[in-house]
């Protein structure tokens, strides 16, 4: 089954502690949208600019992404400026251009709208209600969001969670959500606004889902070496929704694998500027690791 | 087999978010020796003053925990005061009175000189040594630390590092030993001082071990509450050594397992002000929990 994928997609500037790259390509459905690809076809709903580069659109054909839900429109593309601090765990924003994400309206193509697994990467609430709107009958829905929201569209984020199956966020998001100091806690007090699948995300320290089936403690792929976290959620997210629709069937029998696999390409994702190591992989590369991340944690 | 543990012997009084408890029972050797008792015998070496209450006594004894190598003496037992922030993540030392601990001389009775399984719990790495000295022929010797003695007694512990099968340490003292931000190759660097066995303990987040067997990443049991997390990591390194000791094999064939009970005694350390949680469990309770937290780590 196909995955579909709206969220922002962008020119990220980033900045860490050893170096500088301006205006990659990036956006939470970007990194979504190629993390998915290893695993299933995928549908990407978005919009960029006149001055979005040639190299990206052709960057996610090669990817064997469905760009049809993707709007070119008149103005700029929405531009990211930000900065990691030494220990590559807290990150600053710089400058924020919205430009034509601003008046976005994500309208889907025809052969988008009978999609079953639909991921609703970080972008507003609203937004993310809007294309859920428009698809006839998802099977399975997973929602990401930031503390921004949080902050700015409470009331939109919780009718939105009133309809998504798999919510997913960090541990001091799930924090301001529910006021709860303790993860687990924090757990029980989203599944009451909606969600029956929830997962929080801890970083390097892996994560942790919450269902029916009890909790599944996720490690993280150990990495001796962090270049750049930017995507690494999206991309968690983006694989876990490819490997479930490479799946299809009941999601509570893949879900503890789908989060592996989401790790495993979030840990790649790290080993490189934007997306420019996710270019470098494929699917065995990906299973390399999983093997080697399941003999990590046996006893 | 049995375990010999040295640390200290204290009275602790605590004080966290939810209340203050004064002059209990305290120690790495106290929370490491009830902590192993569930898995295998106990030798205790420690020093406590002429004011330790008798009730502390029987309470060791009550866990069959040989204190022979106890000693009792002239002056003052070592009194601890400390309180715990909001989240219980961060802890403030308000004042040490050392009393009869700041002349520890550990001498070893004749009956604990062939020990196999050292648990050189958290002192002066230079106190660890000597009692090492003392021990015929150990077969695995386990050392904990805290960040003072990186501070203050660097050239000792190094000393130590050289002796010791296993040194346990958590993340920050791993990153201030190592000068190295990332964990996986601080463990690299440990290595390289001494120890086989090196785990980098992460609290609520678990632990890594690094061995000639890979990586283990160890998940640590979830709790809703932490009612008090001192001794946590003296009770996790007690209870891995006896259920090392209980095995007592080829220690690679053994020490993830022994992990995993390490963690499930730390978790119900954290539900009880002081050693009150561990004095109401059994090896029952913990094996409950020991397959409860492997069906959470499954995939």
């Amino acid at each position: 089954m196909s995955v579909l994928i709206v969220g922002s997609t962008a020119l990220d500037s980033i900045k860490t502690p050893i170096a500088e790259n301006l205006r990659l390509l990036g956006g939470s459905a970007s990194y979504g949208a190629v993390a998915a690809s290893f695993f299933s076809p995928v549908k990407m709903v978005g919009v960029v600019g006149e001055d979005f580069p040639k190299k990206f659109i052709n960057f996610y054909k090669k990817h064997n992404i469905d760009i049809e839900g993707l709007q070119i429109q008149k103005g700029k593309t929405f531009h990211w400026v930000g900065e990691y601090e030494i220990n590559m765990n807290s990150r600053r924003t710089i400058s924020t251009e919205l430009g034509v994400f601003e008046n976005f309206n994500p309208i889907l193509p025809p052969s988008y709208k009978d999609s079953s697994y639909v991921v609703l990467a970080n972008i507003s609430p609203s937004l993310q209600c809007n294309v859920l709107d428009q698809i006839k009958k998802p099977k399975f829905v997973a929602a990401d969001t930031m503390d921004l929201w949080l902050n700015i569209a409470l009331e939109e984020l919780l009718r939105l969670l009133k309809r998504v199956d798999l919510f997913v966020l960090n541990d001091s998001e799930a924090k301001i959500l529910t006021k709860e100091d303790n993860v687990i806690k924090a757990i029980k007090g989203i599944h009451k606004l909606g969600p029956k699948y929830v997962i929080v995300k801890k970083g390097e320290h892996g994560s942790i889902l919450s269902s029916n089936n009890g909790l599944f403690i996720a490690p993280a792929y150990p990495l001796e070496r962090v270049i750049d976290p930017t995507g690494a959620g999206d991309s968690f997210l983006g694989a876990l929704m490819g490997y479930l629709a490479s799946k299809n069937g009941n999601p509570i029998s893949h879900i503890r694998k789908a989060i592996i696999y989401g790790s495993i390409v979030a840990s790649f994702c790290c080993e490189g500027f934007g997306l420019s190591r996710l270019t470098k992989i494929n699917r065995n590369l990906i299973d390399e690791r999983f093997n080697r991340i399941k003999k990590m944690c046996l006893f």
